[in-house]
């Protein structure tokens, strides 16, 4: 009987002309691109599996995904033969064997997102493509203070879009353990970090917090928004070009 | 009579997309784009000059150029109507009133370019497509010994390629004042500053720099492809991609 391997892909892309990572009826996903690049190498059919889906439009510095095969190949030729195979938008960083029990989805124990927002009135252009150019005036001590309302163990459905997967809801309560500040050249960027997302969840908690940030909700109302569990009470979700999966957690 | 101002104005743009600075029958320039924006914005013909042409995929963080006019209006104001006129890849990061005596390309001393190079196998997607990724084993310390070979006021005529632009043949004589090599994340960045570069004589140097660095022309030959004063004794030129002019100094 032969032996079969699982291994982890640790991956960055820029987002911009992706459907997303899962594969979509529409446009191009990073997933099948991935997936038939292993295909190519091994050559034998793959089944790869994401930590979870990012959006179209939305990057990763540390997306992460695993495949078993039975196929026996030196990693560091299969990680540059991944890469020729690839688009430069795509990259492969790392291949490791993990264990069979591990699973890019259900073993992680949390994420790491980053959001940038560019507040300057002038933008550098080459960053400006990768952040939310934020035109409004902002209270930026607003926003700092109120950043811990949204941490901890709650129910986030307020800050959940349905998603268009036909599956049963899942579990909507969540861990957020870290949503940082931190100045950067031209604006700010916002750092989630958390046991896992909703669909659409970091995207909506920004945009709520901008909503603080520019009057339009005040921080004692952050609570009623959580209680309600009706994604209309809070704010619009940001746009996807600037949020960036940062890391996966195992 | 109307007083015409003379204003300076300092650029930033990315090349990818774009034909060159200069006015190109084939494409859309840089120059033409921002042109166009003052005419828009002040409501008359202007005469653009900038410090010097950018090829072709080249990029610029320091690009700058004049204009006269006898309209008057707040600096801010044109600044933020320009930016909201241009294409979000050119950026004007700055409008000055200069003396009348100011010339963009005359009256400047001298100007700063750096060349990315990539020499990790691994590479990042959002910094890759400004990179040259050298496959090629380096020697680097060869590298770092022959850049000094090419310092000094020297007649660079084995460096520049010949411009299409029909005017005469110009003064051949550079000073090359800084050729260094800074180390960065995945490679290095070579950084030139000189009182003027003739068409192309970056990409020259640099390319003949790779040679010097694969071992195909030995540091002893630099001084004699000098004294050839012909173009096909140096390196071929590295692509534009990796290039930016980063300051022009008056």
């Amino acid at each position: 009987m032969i032996q079969k391997k699982r291994y982890k892909l640790t991956l960055s892309y820029d987002g911009t002309h992706y459907s997303g990572w899962q594969v979509q009826s529409n446009g191009i996903s990073i997933q099948s691109l991935v997936q038939k690049s292993l295909e190519t190498a091994l050559r034998h059919p793959i089944d790869l599996t994401g930590s979870g889906r990012t959006d179209a439009g939305v990057h990763a510095r540390g997306q992460t995904a695993h495949f078993d095969t039975s196929a026996s190949f030196p990693l560091p030729r299969l990680l540059l033969s991944l890469n020729a195979l690839l688009p430069p938008d795509i990259r492969v960083l790392r291949i490791d064997e993990v264990s069979p029990t591990f699973h890019a989805r259900y073993t992680a124990t949390g994420k790491t997102y980053h959001y940038h927002l560019h507040l300057d009135r002038i933008a550098d252009p080459f960053t400006l493509p990768y952040c939310f150019h934020v035109y409004d005036r902002l209270t930026l001590e607003d926003l700092r203070r109120a950043t811990p309302l949204f941490l901890g163990t709650r129910d986030f459905t307020s800050f959940a879009n349905e998603a268009h997967r036909g599956s049963a809801s899942h579990d909507p309560i969540r861990t957020l353990r870290r949503f940082d500040v931190v100045e950067q050249p031209g604006g700010l960027r916002l750092e989630l970090e958390a046991d896992g997302f909703l669909y659409k969840m970091v995207r909506n908690l920004v945009g709520t917090l901008l909503e603080v940030a520019r009057g339009k909700i005040a921080p004692a109302d952050v609570e009623a928004i959580f209680a309600a569990r009706d994604r209309r009470r809070a704010g619009p979700a940001v746009p996807p070009h600037a949020l960036f999966l940062m890391q996966v957690n195992y």
